[in-house]
């Protein structure tokens, strides 16, 4: 059994995290760290988790974390920049499901999270945990930064077109919806059930912590810096995140459903559905999948393309979960085959 | 008092026309009829009526309508295609909440709607009741196309910079989200709350219905046939439309938040947000308001238009009421001043 | 026009009281007080205000209060302790939406909120607003405690019961359910909409501060003291409180149909529905009314009331306005005439 | 593997039973059937689904089905009347969803469902599949009629004071609240989201068809015949049930917190919460737990059980797969293990 720590683990991607733990076959859950919760039981805190675990918080050390074979961050931003060295040096290996080692460009991630980058020196170690276009450096890496979850949404359904350079890249939209279990686990009152539900608006338009990572990702895959207009919008629901993407084809003979269809066969977790479908967010809640469709409305050369997600799995945990199998040597979908619970 | 008549109340449009109506100092319902609920209080079907109304619903007869100032309509569509013609030859005057009239091509009609156009000869004297681009027809108008409820949002969203020309009008896009209420009060499987709650999809991106009514608006305001990308979405909420606009300027100096201001100055029901705004749908519950705010993300030549209405006040029947005020003489808002109710 | 304070017009009642106000045609808003909030316009916090109001937050001031002709406390417990007395030496009336002088006994007060009760010299002149009962004293009274949201429902559910005798006093239950709006507009992690939505529990089994003060009024009601078990819980909603009372007939003889409309015939605000009804919460959102249903399954003797109120409304600022129009000498409905809002 | 057979899959109870089958280690659907939708692949139908099955619906054909070792029944009440006997009589297992077998009266049943019994010579081999008080008859059972949702949660929430007599079983309450997905998947306007979202009622008080159900076995429990008081309501939600149920005390020195853990200790579906909890239904969605918990407010006579469950999992398709690993001798708890999805 991988032993496995968890920092921070008392917010939503957290106990998410922790569930997925609990019920793989070839990992376990050892220490679950929270500094303001040390000593309360896991399922004192998450009701979901009574009768599955007996564990308790504790507080925070780097003795004991690095015990494990490998240790999540599940925190803030700036708190694995402070840990994850030490837990390297170590010989533990870290996953971090925070924004921390996502940029490979400390002076944007300072620009865009207010703050210096506390780890600069870890940077060149750190590789972007989307296994869809990084498949191959997981399995030997130490440190995996996983995607953001909108990122995750929308770079996997850009790849094909952008891969190919089958798109105009200077006018790209990706227009974003999530479910409010994306603002985390903070008492807030934007996020109160009186305030979010039975509403619906945009946020972060002038501009959101996601879009650097967003475009750095697209431009790896595209090979050039692609031009995108980022708007994010909180739905009024739990979870799920569905991305509708706009982008305008250079060559409108392309077949887009083969296109698609094509590139992700041997892929596990990103399913393509058959033309003209619509993909819910429901129907990957729970599950580490991205389902897309590809339109072409009446037939011209713009591009829609629809990807949902369940932004505390794919988008968070059980792309941390993923990574884990591929570092390993574990089968890729190792304790992520459960199925949607619907309705 | 103006005598009005509703045909077709049983769905949500005409609960929310009755509670309009009901409340509005210058006009009451007088006849209301349903086919099938002929003899049944209004207040047994909706129950917030109760205490307000002692009206039943009675079989449609165009006799005791025509006796009415004013009909309207909130029926399928091509039900009024079968009456109007009778009760504006009676010289009623006949508001149509229904897509009958909206289309000034009725082979275009046939084509989405899927059946010939029952009344085309009336085509010219209809007149699309949007007052804020036809306000100068409105008070002599016999008979009222109401917009749809997306097309609302979107042409109002769009027409400063379209009417100024002042963006690349070949390639808009509008990505809609709309609450289930725009699906109507029909037995169906789809927006059943276990369906359509904690979930979110896009639907009818190939083609949607209101696509050829927004661009026969858009063409109008910009005196040219646009190109419009179109993606409907179903939000997990009863009431709201909130529409996001994606347009390139043509000029990178355009003062977009001026232009919006002055634009809208002296409209009654639309309200240009102050510069960074993110408006939200529950802001407009139950009021006819339109709240628009307007961004340049990062200062590029993308313009970002959010655009939010209750898609069935400002979106059908209180836009409607608006139409009635206009015809007959009365303040603008006559009967539209309440307060959205919030939380 | 009445010129009206409100002290502490951040939260749910408060926004609730202030949409009441600007509504009203003999009553206006005139000082608005929020410590933390002092010079932001109302409407940049509540944006369904926006368009209805220019008022701005002020620090709260008795000198400014004082010159109202009623202040409204929308505070938590223990402020109108600290200001009622000062305003009411001063000539100007209150009406308390908190829980400062409902109940009678300063002892009891203390013991259910923790803390020493600040003002027992004005419990002598405090009127408990439930104009159902005591109506008689509310024009002349100078300090209106307006009751809690839950004892509302609940004791409009008992009075027939209980004034006639029959029923055995010493076995009620009171089984409640809230919308999450009871819990108010604070930064807490509880009511979170992805800790409250898709979820129902029951709350404070062991007692609540309701049951003290739904306990003395229907004493006052029963003329003896009853014996009560009240169990509050919290719907997946934001506005509503449904009522399920339960009580034994000791004549099964009674006709509890006929006694209910009997007492309420008169009641601008409470309406007793037809025999085999369920009245449901939407049918009164946003308005001040109670609806009440009375069952005797299989013709036993175990009566069954169900009453919803909308929490906000007749559980608190529309209550309160109630009161204001007896103690100002207006109709009793003055305002308080609109239609719920439904779907 | 057991070969399983689902007659009827397209409501939720149905999606819910392929859900856990197809997570089963040890058993597998074989045929599953729908009149309407043969042909139709099940992932066509049931999104999350996809990618876990290529099954698709087949006519009923008692022949097919009688291949299988054992067939379920998630159909309309009165369809397992006609088919179970012949598979029955062929050797095949019959695990039956529907009401059709519950009650051992078909008098009873007649009354209730408004049509006659169909198949009364079945009656006495049918056992109640309610492990937690008939564990010792299932293995041996060839047909089981599967409880009712409400009937599970209220009956696991009497029992300790039923079987001990400690209550006065004569003025019993049972308040229970449910999410909408009890009322299933048909096309009606009642449980359109925008009917039933945002609001709340009690339904069916006059007399619902779990009541007879409730009776019959609390009567098996207490040796005598309770008189029960039993309201349901409709929550806001999709999934769960909460029963708050009243009784009196008859011995007020009884410890309710030790009786209820004593008899529930070995049970591995039934989690008594420690004293002064609130369980909540979404610690319990998508698994097969019942909690409770047991109250005696201000220490009175009455006693408060709460008591939640997933009505479509221990309410409906769980408790059929613990009834079917009791019948084929596997562990009881065999694919029930998932841990519930939260938030």
């Amino acid at each position: 059994m991988i032993r496995a720590g968890v920092v921070g683990a008392t917010g939503y991607t957290g106990v998410e995290l922790l569930r997925l733990l609990l019920s793989h076959p070839q990992a376990q859950p050892v220490v679950v760290t929270s500094r303001g919760n040390a000593g309360e039981p896991l399922a004192a805190m998450f009701p979901n988790l009574r009768g599955h675990t007996d564990l308790t918080f504790t507080e925070p050390d780097a003795g004991r974390l690095a015990d494990c074979d490998v240790v999540f961050f599940a925190t803030p931003h700036g708190v694995a920049h402070g840990l994850a060295g030490e837990l390297l040096s170590r010989g533990t290996r870290v996953i971090d499901l925070s924004a921390d080692f996502r940029l490979r460009d400390p002076e944007l991630w300072a620009r865009w999270y207010g703050q210096p980058h506390g780890a600069p020196e870890l940077l060149d170690a750190a590789v972007y945990g989307l296994p869809e276009i990084n498949r191959a450096s997981i399995p030997k890496a130490r440190l995996i930064a996983v995607p953001g979850c909108y990122p995750t949404a929308v770079i996997l359904g850009f790849i094909p077109l952008l891969e190919q350079g089958l798109v105009d890249t200077g006018r790209l939209v990706a227009d974003a919806k999530s479910g409010v279990s994306g603002a985390g686990r903070k008492a807030q009152v934007g996020t109160l059930l009186c305030e979010a539900s039975e509403t619906f608006k945009a946020y972060g338009v002038p501009g959101h912590r996601h879009l650097p990572e967003i475009l750095q990702t697209l431009a790896q895959v595209a090979g050039a810096q692609p031009g995108l207009t980022f708007v994010p919008h909180l739905l009024p629901m739990i979870r799920g995140i569905h991305a509708t993407l706009y982008a305008t084809l250079s060559d409108p003979g392309t077949d887009v459903q083969a296109l698609y269809e094509t590139r992700y066969r041997d892929e596990p977790f990103v399913d393509v559905m058959p033309a003209g479908s619509h993909p819910e967010t429901r129907s990957v809640r729970g599950t580490n999948r991205c389902r897309l469709a590809v339109h072409r409305p009446q037939d011209g050369d713009t591009v829609v393309v629809l990807s949902v997600i369940d932004n505390l799995v794919k988008g968070a945990s059980g792309q941390a979960i993923q990574n884990l199998n591929l570092m390993f040597g574990l089968a890729e979908t190792t304790g992520l085959d459960g199925i949607a619970v619907l309705p």
